[in-house]
């Protein structure tokens, strides 16, 4: 049954007690008797000594699928922290997409030393994910899949696959390919199974292949699976040749970081690798103050703009008691049409040629938003002001309401459209801007009103 | 190999077309030769009429899995168009769970006709899925499972499951189960293949199973599978009865409808169901006032809170210069600050017993942005005012943002703890809140130094 969520509420206590046993039973059964996501979150709640005196202590049996799962930072600590043979024993038990990505985030002497030291085979085919972009499905790949010829039995391909298991990642869906590599079509190994053993392959086989290549972007190969309902997506060369796999359970953790980072970066917070939970005072200041001042240099021009309509503040002081509500309510509806837009191009539910039909369909919807929240300021104004002032605010909430939407929902497509992630269209970079435009549409709205 | 985009963004034309032809050749061949997301996605971008003349046309075996890809709204549209039995003939060629939500998706009336008119079994199946609340995992399962029992050989499970293979949506990993149901462990197909025919099931399973109860969220249950890398999760009663199963690709769905929602309130719009594309103007427009709305609300006391300050603005007009950058900036780093616990908190990196760890280091990081954006702002106003106005408008910024960053760190706890959800924080709420604490702040600490 599940682990209880007290079980695992307490696994740090439980693990912490077992490290400080003079033998190692006590932990080889909480190993056994626990999933590795479980006791890789719980480890991570300890001191980094003790996370390190339990990877120095066990077999590498137990604790190499523990290790895939821990956080980035937390891996190369641990590594750094194991003799050189014993780490590198613990690379070559990962798979080989787990292997890269860890020797990814070692500095450069540490992880050429840590190749050198594996076998020549494990060596070469990591130095060839090394080799792709980062970020690019060739670095999600593994090499590790299972595949068959077209001209075998199927009784021929199943021995094969027999003998294959062990170093295939997954076996449920199986390539086919040419003696060179070229990748033809697919089987399910359940088709393989209920069909008689003289069949060929070709005959099972369908050719209805999804792949993508490995320089193309990691997202787009999660996009695939996605899109296409996928388990298992092949990554081949220029030439149709199949270089590896990339599963679903991959791709299920791109896409929660792609999210992440859309996250942050719609709240002006620079990309953030690392959890909250583990990411140190002075990273998370680094990742704010970039975006905090870029936009307070930006808000001197709001107070430019206010500056230049001192005469009008000092005639007329009610002004600037509506001036927040105003302007606030123009960023927020440019931040909601904004994060519309932004999440929908994230999801591919449209695409950059719909700016148009988008846009028009907003001129309305903004109008509509703008004529009801001129005339609730319109109220609120006659209650608190005169009827001059109210008119003034109100029209001028319609005009700012207009912008602000209109801004929040084409800025995204313009990012998009000169090559930056719409994403960076964040709700307090809108705030920012509508509150510069709205300051000048407001006064000059009230000036021509009210005759000043 | 993958279709290209190209020809892809053409498909609509092309399916169009071949709805205008006589007869049904070129689209029996469409279906043939193009996925079903895809056709799916090129119907969605047809005229409606045309979209159901499609499903009119076709038979079944073409349709089924292309009607399964559809938004919900347009299967109901779909569904209302066709005859009576051929309506039940579709729904019963789907699968339970995708038959299950598209009658959820019906009126009352309608979706009483078609579970009538459905076979005994499947009528009954789909009733019992609708039983289970809304968003929960019983919803999302379906009963279409592979099951073996502990006793069998090797061999009689292989037999049993070659008769079932047709029923079960997955048979990569079978769970065995006592002869009333009861669930015991798991066994991947290769494990039962790489096995000699007369060993016991019971030999080669495993009895780590992680589970779901029927009544838990569905965001629970896609949680399991994405923590513990599952493909298939099972769905258990109170007795620990297995009920159904969850693949993956269900879970990727609801992962991603699951964020899109916290997307959308983090910046104070409903919640959409639609896609942006189909969504129709009245229903932006509905989506999007009420926060706008209730925001205009509490900014009546931001002009309030400047009113009560009129004397102070009059005697010194410059301080009203400086006020949007100051509240601007406190609703930024409290925006970011929001955004980075609502995100933690969705994936589980941080628990609500954290708030804290993490307010107590938010103390330091508003500290040290405070001291930083102060700085910034004391250069601009001595550069635009004189160094008493610089002196009073930077302690004024470095108050309003500690404020700020602590009201958007400690909120999305807050929402949490009393069981709303913490997206409800949204970056126009934590600026309104700010806006109007901001003012207070600014002017209190402006009349303390300036003496007015």
């Amino acid at each position: 049954m599940s682990p209880t969520d007290h079980e695992i509420d307490h696994l740090p206590q439980t693990l912490g007690t077992a490290l400080d046993q003079p033998t190692d039973d006590a932990l080889q059964g909480l190993c056994a008797s626990h999933a590795a996501p479980d006791l890789s979150d719980a480890l991570e709640a300890l001191p980094e000594e003790l996370m390190q005196r339990f990877f120095q202590r066990l077999d590498i049996a137990c604790t190499a699928d523990i290790y895939a799962h821990l956080q980035p930072d937390h891996q190369s600590r641990v590594l750094k922290s194991l003799e050189e043979e014993h780490a590198s024993r613990l690379i070559a038990a990962l798979s080989y997409d787990d292997a890269a990505s860890v020797i990814e985030g070692l500095k450069d002497d540490h992880a050429e030393t840590l190749l050198e030291a594996l076998p020549n085979d494990d060596q070469e085919a990591l130095e060839t994910l090394l080799g792709y972009p980062e970020e690019s499905a060739g670095r999600l790949m593994t090499p590790e899949f299972a595949s068959v010829q077209p001209d075998w039995s199927v009784a021929e391909a199943m021995d094969h696959l027999r003998e294959q298991h062990e170093l295939a990642e997954t076996i449920n869906t199986i390539f086919v390919i040419t003696p060179d590599g070229e990748l033809l079509g697919w089987v399910r190994l359940k088709e393989l199974l209920l069909s008689s053993p003289t069949t060929t392959v070709r005959e099972r086989m369908h050719t209805d292949v999804v792949s993508v290549a490995a320089e193309e972007d990691r997202e787009e190969a999660a996009h695939r699976i996605s899109h296409y309902d996928l388990d298992v997506l092949p990554v081949v060369d220029d030439n149709g040749h199949l270089l590896g796999i990339i599963t679903v359970d991959d791709v299920m953790d791109v896409l929660r970081a792609e999210t992440t980072e859309d996250f942050h970066r719609m709240a002006a917070v620079g990309d953030l690798v690392l959890s909250l939970r583990d990411a140190s005072m002075q990273l998370l200041y680094r990742k704010r103050i970039g975006w905090l001042l870029i936009l307070v240099a930006v808000n001197i021009f709001a107070g430019i703009a206010i500056g230049y309509y001192e005469a009008a503040i000092e005639a007329v002081v009610a002004l600037v008691f509506f001036l927040p509500m105003v302007i606030a309510t123009g960023g927020n509806a440019g931040a909601q049409a904004a994060t519309l837009v932004v999440r929908s191009l994230a999801v591919n539910d449209i695409q950059l040629r719909d700016w148009w039909r988008l846009g028009g369909k907003e001129v309305l919807v903004s109008g509509a938003l703008g004529v009801t929240l001129a005339a609730a300021i319109w109220i609120s104004g006659n209650w608190l002001g005169d009827m001059q002032v109210a008119n003034a605010i109100a029209l001028g909430m319609f005009f700012v309401v207009i912008f602000g939407s209109m801004f929040g929902m084409l800025l995204p497509f313009a990012l998009s459209r000169f090559g930056f992630d719409p994403a960076v269209a964040s709700a307090p970079l809108i705030t920012s801007v509508v509150d510069i435009v709205g300051i000048l549409i407001y006064f000059a709205v009230a000036v021509a009103i009210l005759g000043l």
